[in-house]
């Protein structure tokens, strides 16, 4: 294969420290242009801007790469790139690295996430990367190295329709990795807890916290390896159907 | 069952046409709450609201019912109204009506869907409800019954544990419906197009736009049912996880 045209993209904004590692993980393997948000968009999900007109604007952030700042969310920035910058389909996606978890059912609250998802509905093959650390200054240096080792692993399986990859990094010295795991998600959820205060103005507010609550015991999932010291990497899917409900609603009674 | 308790939420704010509809069709079948956005939020997905605080405030629109309205997205509506309004779950939640269609792809761009989702997740057998008609003023009468319809069998059914279904709803009179067909999810997507502008300062900006392409042409598809005359009735999944795909990933090499 030529070099591979790599879409970069993220959820915490181009000036995050995530991408710049991504950025240099991918351009040791092929020819990188960077669409990203101008400003943090984490827990977006699957947004779309559809009220309001998006911004785009080159910017030199990253010596020698091709980029551009995007008013809009993490997957306005991936249609933007495919359809306006690129005018045809990379060779593949890569979007992060995120700066924090997106494992088990993160997944569908993830910026990062639904950019990457974007991209393989689009027919892109499509990889989400995430470091078990929240902090702006966390160490991306294991976590690039595997964000290289993973896109070199599906760029020689290709071609590929519609792959689609949810990577998430334990926060490990490199050589305390065990290595990567393909993995299923995990069927944990977040117990909210809304922490209640009272404003200048005496009104009330909320802001939404919450615990990780894991029943969900598996070997085979990502949690499991993720407290293993493995990189957990789950396939994901976009039909959402749940075929196997599908006899059983049949068998309702559906009087109209 | 005693008369249930039903969460009512949506996307579009909880002024439109189509909450309003979906209220009248609940309150026939049990005890009715309304948490929904104070303002529209099509196309949130499945956002949550992390870098902001969210206010709550109780408002008097629909007669005789208590209703809040929240800063928030879909999804923080549904985690505010368990966990801070009702301090338990209800038997079931309802989302919608949506004005436009959730059909098919739309499932996770939807604020409508990704609500009844977040409802789902907690463990409450939801539904979103969407009407193929974006008009503000479009005529809900026939989504209405349609809405009552679903939700009685839904009921009648339980108790379910994880049901999560994507209703859409023809815009037709209600003569001219042919029934309910649950379905699965059409595999189409949209092919964007942003139209591109010059702002006042001769800036270029973009909206959003495109065509829905269906090449999936199954007659089990909520596609094909909505264009015969149907009510679509999509079960929907949040294991995201692409199970058929995880052999296929273990055959790679991953050389770390």
């Amino acid at each position: 294969m030529s070099k591979p045209t790599i879409l970069v993209t993220n959820d915490d904004g181009i000036t995050a420290n995530g991408i710049h590692a991504l950025v240099e993980a991918m351009r040791e393997i092929g020819h990188v242009i960077v669409v990203a948000p101008d400003s943090p968009q984490s827990g977006m999900g699957h947004a779309i801007t559809i009220h309001n007109p998006l911004r785009l604007h080159k910017v030199d952030v990253f010596k020698g790469i091709d980029a551009w700042q995007c008013s809009g969310t993490p997957v306005d920035c991936v249609k933007l790139a495919v359809n306006k910058i690129l005018n045809r389909k990379p060779d593949i996606c890569v979007s992060g690295i995120n700066h924090g978890s997106n494992s088990s059912i993160n997944v569908i609250y993830s910026g990062t996430m639904s950019a990457a998802m974007e991209g393989a509905i689009e027919g892109i093959p499509s990889i989400g990367f995430s470091l078990l650390n929240y902090k702006f200054d966390a160490d991306f240096s294991a976590a690039r190295h595997f964000a290289g080792v993973v896109t070199r692993a599906v760029l020689q399986g290709g071609p590929w329709r519609e792959l689609l990859l949810n990577v998430n990094i334990p926060y490990l010295p490199l050589n305390e990795m065990k290595g990567i795991k393909i993995c299923r998600q995990a069927m944990a959820k977040w117990k909210e807890e809304f922490d209640e205060r009272l404003d200048p103005a005496q009104q009330k507010y909320y802001w939404l916290t919450g615990k990780f609550i894991n029943p969900d015991l598996g070997e085979d999932t990502d949690e499991w390896a993720l407290a293993n010291g493995y990189v957990s990497v789950v396939p994901v899917e976009f039909d959402f159907t749940a075929h196997h409900a599908i006899p059983v609603l049949n068998k309702l009674q559906w009087n109209a």
